[in-house]
Formats: C-alpha cells, structure tokens, sequence
C-alpha cells in the first residue's frame, strides 16, 4: 500500500472512531435509528473528504484532534448524501460500499430518518468546543458546511443532477452541476483544515483554487470509472448513468477527452499547493490519486 | 380574532417575509428545489413555534428582527419535518395545511431533497451575524437546534413513533416520545428568545418548565384532534392513529382523561410564568391555546 492509500486509509479510521463514540446505541426504540446511521457512517468509505481536511489542517499546524472532528462532521453530511441518494425515489440504488444500500438493509423510512439524523449530528459536532477553542472560528465552520450542503451547494446540485436526466446540460452546465454537487463538499473539506490552523486568507484562496480542480477532477473520474469501472472495485453499480439517460463528462466528451481533461485539472490543483512546499505533499499525492483511483 | 390569535398571524407572517426574502428562486435547474421549500415553508403554517420564540425574546428585551429571523431557522426544521414524515414510506399523508402534500405536489426525490435543503437553511440562517452580534451566542443557538432536531431529538422521536405502531408504548414511552418528537423543538423555540436576550439561566430553567408542559398538553391536545377534529379546520386527514393502531394520548388515557390530563398541563406550564410578571402574557394565552384550538 503506497503512503498516500495509508494516510487515506487511518483518515478513515480516525472517523470511524470518532463516530463510533458519538453512536453509541441507546436502549430504546430510537436504537433503530442510530444502528442505520452506523451501518452507512461506519462502513469504511474511501476517507477522501477526510484525508482532505485532515492533510490541510497540518499544514497550517492545526490539531489533529479537532481536524478529525471536523473531518468527522463531512463524512456525516457526505454519508447522508449516499443514503438519501441511493433511495428508489432518486437514484434508487441497491448497492454501497460493497454492501445492500441502507433502505435495503433496513427500510425507506429508517434510511431517510437516519440521513436526517446525520446532518444535524453534523453540527452538532462542529458546535462543541472539543473542535475548537473560540466561538468564532466554529460559527465559521458551521456556516461554512451549511452553505456547502445546502440549496447553492449539495443538495441544489442534486435537484439540478435529477432534472438533468430529463434536460441535457452542455459542459458548462454540467460543471455547475458538479460544482454544486460534489466539488461544494470537497472545497468545504480542504478549506476546514486551514480554518481550523487560522490561515491567511491569501492560502485559503491558494486552496480554494486547488480544492475546485480536484474537485472536478475527481467527477471526471467518476464518471469515467460509472463506463469503466469494476462493480466489486466500486462496491456499487456500474452503468448507471448511460442508463438512465444522464449528461456525464463521458457523454458529453467521451472517454478519451475526458480523461485528458481530468488530467490537466490534476496538474493545474498541483500548481496552487506551490506556495506552501513539501507541507503539501499530501495534498499533491491526492491530485495524482484523483485520476489513478480505480474505485 | 383575539390578540393571541393576531399574534401567533403576526408570528406567521415575520417568518414568511424572511423566508420569502432567503428563497428567491434562481433560474437554473435548483430553482424547483427552492419552489418545493417555498411551497412547504411559505404555505402559512400555524406559527406555534415562531411566536413562542418572538413571546420569549420579547419577555428578555431581545431585538424583534433577530428573535424572527431564530423563528425562521426554527419554522424551516418544523416544514422539514413535515415534508419527510408526510412521505409515502413514514406516514403517507396526502394532504398538510389544507393543499396536497408536497410530495403529491412535487414528486417524492424533490420532497426529500426540500427537507434537506430546509435543515442547512436552518443553520445558515443562525450563523449569520444578522442573527445575533456575538459569535457564542449564535454557536449556542446553532448547537441547542442541532441538538433538538437530530437523534436525541425530534429524529429520534420520529423512529420511536414508527417503531410503536408496532410495539405499542405505555404512558411514559409515549412522553418520552412526544418530548423527543415534538417537545425538543418546542422547547428550543422558547430557549432560544432567552439566549438571544441573554437570559439568567433561573430565568432559563423556569421557561424549561413552561416549554415541557405546554409541549406535552399541545400533543396531547393533538391526539384528541385526531379523533375529534375535522379534517377541512386541520387542514389534513383525521383517524389516521386509530387506523395506523399508534399508541397515544387517547388510545391510553380516553378522551375524557386526555383532556383533564392536558388542561392540567396547561395550568402547571403558566404556574412557572409567575417570576416574569405581565411580560410573559403572550406565553400564559399560549398556554391557554394549546389546549383549546381547533386546528
């Protein structure tokens, strides 16, 4: 396992531990509830998102404890996305993380309970002083991951993402789309680790850059990997897109240009991460990971 | 109409001009989204929980604009949870606040993403410092509604109410979830007015005391509108406890006790008003309300 797939691999365990503490199961009815959010929140997801927060914050010499607070509090909101995506009203789903979608495992209103849950757990977690000393600087994150999640950020991108299925986008539309989608999480994740270390906002800005082209980069990718990709790699199903009629980078460029596109997104992300030097490196061996990743 | 009645309109409508004012709709793809929220946040709910908040603030001097704008994060939490549990897959109601429910306006994928959508508006709003001038007080407000609506709260009481329509519950399951479900936000709305007017924490825990009464008589009064009430003054269907076997206030108690039971309530929750004098007016013809409205 190269470095990069072992800093990813205990981002994701810093998590898991994290939300293992904060869901232990309580006695009554309500169990149910915090046994579904468990079995989404504590599956193993890639740690992506997390790593990205985790590896900003050290550069600006954030502690670790609270940047895994944080971390912890995307993959909440990230999660929640995957459950109320997977459900039959939407993307309807059957398979993540390589195990049946939580509406399979338990039902539709245990699964939508459970990604409501999620999300308030979320802030819940950003509010506590555990994830930083000053009020300030929580409120910031709390605003911060609020906008990112919500109309202008993912959830308006997955209104836009179901209306595209029945109106195609041309590039630029679909690059809002993504924007909205997915990149809003990810600049939200890279831009928390430099709240948390109290960066100037000359680096923000250097990593709001960075973030907004791995971001992309990395939807590219997807897309490709939906043509592709290897359903036991991925854990979830292959195909979709093409079958439900989608506009995806690959429909719209095919897989060729798409790849090259995701290519010099990668290289241009690298380029911002120069003011900050071997600090970066994590960051740096991301870009790479975004457009190598088979799953 | 009487005073209390224009004041709890006069809630309504503040709600309305801030939440009309946060969701013009764009014109890109996510505009459906915002026209969903809009449908469910703007049809004109009761403004229980809005003026309860605006009562409380006024009793501690706390600026009207600010105390609307924290009744307008609380009201979007409210519409989410509505728009979630009147889905096919929790209580499958057709109808909410006399017109179809949103997912028979909409379809289902929109109604769940609006819900989404309506939960980060929530804290988007909080954090803004229109909402308060120092940064611990809004991350107070922003933690005290994380926690009211997520698992310990209102969530957590919605999948207790799912899991008793199997496993019936006895008087104290039953409170436990009405505290849970429906109490916490409510509990919240009148917190929070004492939070943004910087409230001693005696004064604090004697609304606490208020809030649980008058959020216990108000379900309870509601159990007894479900067998009693008709259907065009609630604006939704009747019976549907009996027909779904829930256990409730009246299944338990008769409709007889369930009343006596709630008009107790309701006195025990002014008895605690006694320390604020004339102030807490509004908050002691709440307490009457809740055991007399018809809708």
């Amino acid at each position: 396992m190269s470095r990069f797939h072992e800093l990813l691999q205990l981002a994701g365990e810093h998590v898991n531990t994290t939300l293992d503490g904060l869901l232990e199961v309580p006695d009554g009815h309500e169990g149910r509830l915090y046994e579904a959010m468990r079995y989404t929140a504590l599956a193993g997801g890639k740690g992506f998102r997390p790593f990205l927060c985790l590896a900003s914050a050290q550069i600006f010499d954030a502690p670790e404890p609270a940047a895994i607070r944080v971390a912890s509090a995307i993959e909440c909101i990230h999660c929640y996305s995957l459950i109320h995506d997977d459900l039959p009203c939407m993307d309807d789903d059957d398979m993540r993380r390589g195990k049946p979608a939580l509406h399979k495992a338990f039902d539709e209103a245990t699964a939508i309970l459970a990604g409501d849950a999620l999300i308030s757990l979320a802030f819940e977690i950003l509010t506590d002083a555990a994830t930083h000393d000053t009020a300030t600087t929580r409120l910031e994150l709390v605003a911060g991951l609020a906008r990112a999640s919500g109309m202008q950020g993912m959830v308006g991108g997955q209104m836009i993402d179901i209306m595209a299925a029945r109106d195609m986008l041309d590039a630029g539309g679909l690059t809002r789309l993504q924007k909205m989608k997915t990149g809003a999480l990810i600049s939200f994740a890279v831009d928390a680790g430099a709240v948390l270390g109290g960066a100037e906002p000359s680096d923000r800005h250097a990593l709001a850059g960075f973030a907004h082209d791995i971001g992309l980069a990395y939807q590219i990718a997807d897309d490709v990997l939906d043509v592709e990709g290897d359903a036991d790699h991925l854990g979830k199903s292959v195909g979709k897109d093409a079958a439900q009629d989608k506009s995806t980078f690959v429909s719209l460029l095919g897989v060729a240009r798409a790849r090259e596109q995701a290519l010099q997104l990668s290289h241009q992300a690298v380029g911002y991460l120069d003011v900050f030097g071997a600090r970066a490196d994590p960051l740096r061996e991301a870009a790479a990971f975004v457009i190598q990743r088979r799953s």
